[in-house]
């Protein structure tokens, strides 16, 4: 057995781990009983050290090596980027001391506890000494990985969310998008008010019926119930294996559009998994490229294909056939209006797709800035509001709609939040590839296909695993490396428009 | 840290990842689609592995040794069984080696797919050659177990499943319970066929109003909504863990007994589980104390309390409160006779409790013959028919009513059988005890109530975990070891009392 055989094979059965683990993961969200709690955090642990230790056992670092020196997977382009994956987890896992690894899962614990309180009272104080633990551990954890990784210390954080792209590449792309938005915004706000105010959909839209719509739209769009599930959690998210996907919603009884779309955009997440190369399963190489490219499968399914005007006017009448009432308020100018408002407002997670950006980008800045030192912690909760009102000319009432909104900082992720609008971005360059390679894709679009573009989207982004980094993907797919131009090309459109007539 | 101390850490960590295996296997029988199921049965395979590995570990062996020489758990008696149940585990799992291991899971694998088909066609021809090779590697895993356990080979095996009674404590049980049956069985018969015929319940029992039912009547048992769930699969069973159980059932629309009685079945395993002592949890002594132990407290609750006159004086009225209909087919009369009629049937699982042990008592005296090799696999069909018309007086037609019907030998588990009548003795043998313990044990039965019964089991059988073997168990509970005096009276009294007035 060579040395690459051999860690092909303790790969698989670290991603087989990985693989138990999201299924618990899954349960623990949408089935366990609240008195399994513990026991789950217990199980998951266990399971990640074990992961951890195939990982970093010295027979790994040998194969590494011997492998290298053999060049034996060099033949193979995939062979080749998956050892070279190998070697990237194993150094990722290997630069962090053990104890570091323990304090900092210790701290981002503790801090998330006492974050979910001090949210609920907007007391930043509160957590604020947990804060400085987690983002002092952070930074010695993005020191120790840097010189590994040949990167600097931000970008080896980004690096464990997204490989393949770098915060010297997201700034400059992040700065257009801010200078965008300054002339964008206001002018859509302007055509918006020009524009009768929707109406919102009447009635009341009962869960087991939403539930049925959901998975037929799903199952439109290629998620086949052999190989999925759609079940209740209170934060929606996609799990489970390539074979075995898991997506989740909740439901609002007086609004269907939060489980709607966002059914549709985890089947956009969940199509990515299956259509993952099954040759490569297990493989580092055969895995998603990273959370940006993630997000770029989800959006351009809910954002692009289906809040489109085409895509509206074919699910006005579907949903009213299902919901009943009057069918004015589902005619495709009021949905769009309705489901498609731009807007100044302080919750990222409730943000428009024109203003997601600007929460994004102030989170990137801060965070940089905290894990440089640039920025201490008691200071950032009034950097965030100097901020909002700079990008978005809003300031928060309070911390708890200001910087103790997310989770994600409190939990100890740093460099994850540029995945959301880098995906934002992708999605609409990946869009406007496909609208030039399939024919009539918005046609199709009008008769809810979203068959033809998740065909393309398999065959160039999906199928293609975890062989790139995040722009080399993009050139791959659409000839060129992350461009803005696109989406600000989509948002001009959409939003930008002149007369009342809906685009696309 | 002492080498006991490393043993309960180790030791945990094994516990720990076989709570993730029973919550995925759990998932793959009432969750999963099922494109999922050759990645669980890898999941599932990484995992025992890794417990495995963790099991046999030289250190493990290490500590084990160090243990021993300093006696250090042997101050308390809980820590003492601890160390002698972590040292028969490691004894157990060291004795066999790897690739006999490895050829046995693979022969039970291919023997078990072939033996599914076989059974649909009733064609033992087909799978005679996988059950030669499963019986021939079963006999030499016996082998390699008897010198390192100090038992029989036979014993051995049963031991895996419920340690603490050999063959030569089970064989005059079975056979004085043959004795009582075959005067019994044809007085039961006489008796039954005296009394009218029973009315079956009318009308369409709708599965989700049946789950309903199934939900209040196991929270009334005292399973927990906060630690339990009910879900649905094709084969009724308890799993999870201690704080999150997962039990199962199915529904037939057209009878209601089927799930009622089933979950109050499960419900018993579960109440076991729920009371194991948490000060124990994840440590072989804290487990459950084997597999008949665990029969005895599923048919406690489903047998000895559920189908006897009181309770279903009270049940009667509750199910008619839920389903409707005319209420004559309700009344306790007719519920005992419609749930607890005698007959000699071909199938185990469709059995009553009385001709129940018949089954059994056929299956362990040919497995053993079949790893002694007294008895060739050819010639298992023939002394099947023989002994169920020897036992039973009844010859089955084919074989798939006759030695193809059960799955557990074509996967290659032998030494089970037992369990299921040593669990339905041991449960009368408990009732009785708690009846003498326990004022208007069966007076709370008539108002529906199992908490008396419930916290007698909790204290002497739930809260002793894994402590005791099984007639040190029944012994501490009852006074006795395995007396089969008290469930030959507990049958006397259902089914062969004078009268037709219905008995406990």
């Amino acid at each position: 057995m060579t040395a690459y055989a051999r860690l092909t094979a303790r790969f698989a059965r670290i991603a087989t781990v990985g693989e138990a683990s999201s299924v618990l993961g899954w349960d623990a969200a949408a089935m366990m009983p609240p008195g399994g709690g513990a026991a789950r955090g217990d199980q998951l642990a266990v399971l990640a050290g074990l992961a951890h230790g195939l990982l970093t056992a010295p027979e790994t670092a040998d194969d590494l090596a011997q492998a290298h020196a053999q060049t034996e997977a060099g033949d193979d382009e995939w062979d080749a980027a998956n050892l070279a994956l190998m070697r990237h987890a194993h150094t990722r896992a290997t630069a962090v001391p053990a104890d570091l690894v323990e304090a900092q899962a210790r701290a981002n614990s503790a801090c998330e506890k006492v974050w979910r309180d001090a949210r609920g009272r907007s007391d930043f104080a509160a957590v604020s000494p947990y804060l400085v633990e987690v983002v002092s551990l952070v930074r010695q954890t993005a020191d120790a990985m840097a010189p590994a990784l040949g990167l600097s210390p931000y970008d080896a954080l980004m690096d464990g969310y997204q490989r393949g792209i770098a915060a010297a590449d997201v700034a400059p792309v992040f700065a257009r998008y801010e200078a965008f938005l300054r002339d964008a915004l206001p002018r859509a706000e302007e055509r918006q008010a020009r524009q009768p105010l929707p109406v919102p959909l009447p009635g009341v839209f009962p869960a087991d019926r939403q539930e049925g719509l959901c998975r037929h739209l799903s199952a439109r769009a290629g998620l086949e119930a052999a190989h999925a599930r759609l079940d209740r959690s209170a934060h929606p998210f996609c799990g489970g294996t390539p074979t075995d996907v898991r997506i989740t919603t909740r439901y609002d009884e007086a609004d269907p559009a939060q489980a709607l779309m966002g059914v549709l955009h985890e089947t956009g997440h969940a199509l990515y998994e299956r259509g993952l190369p099954a040759p490569h399963a297990r493989q580092p190489v055969g895995e998603a490229a990273g959370m940006a490219a993630h997000e770029s499968q989800s959006l351009i399914i809910e954002m692009q294909s289906c809040r489109s005007d085409p895509f509206l006017a074919w699910l006005g009448p579907e949903l009213h056939g299902t919901f009943g009432g009057p069918a004015e308020p589902y005619a495709p100018a009021n949905l769009s209006r309705l489901w498609r408002r731009v807007g100044r407002g302080f919750i990222r997670v409730e943000a428009d797709e024109m203003t997601y950006p600007a929460h994004v980008i102030l989170r990137f800045r801060l965070e940089q800035a905290l894990v440089s030192g640039d920025l201490a912690v008691a200071d950032l909760p009034g950097a965030w509001r100097d901020g909002m009102a700079a990008l978005l000319g809003v300031t928060p009432p309070d911390d708890a709609r200001g910087c103790l909104q997310d989770i994600h900082w409190y939990d100890g992720a740093f460099g994850y939040f540029p995945s959301y609008t880098l995906g934002a971005m992708a999605a609409a360059q990946l869009m406007a590839a496909a609208r030039r390679d399939v024919a009539d894709l918005d046609a199709g679009l009008g008769r809810g296909e979203l068959g033809p573009l998740v065909g393309w989207l398999r065959l160039h982004v999906h199928s293609q695993g975890n062989r790139l980094g995040f722009n080399d993907l993009l050139r791959a797919a659409t000839g060129k490396p992350l461009d803005p131009a696109d989406f600000e090309a989509h948002l001009t459109a959409r939003y930008l428009a002149d007369g009342s007539a809906p685009q696309a």
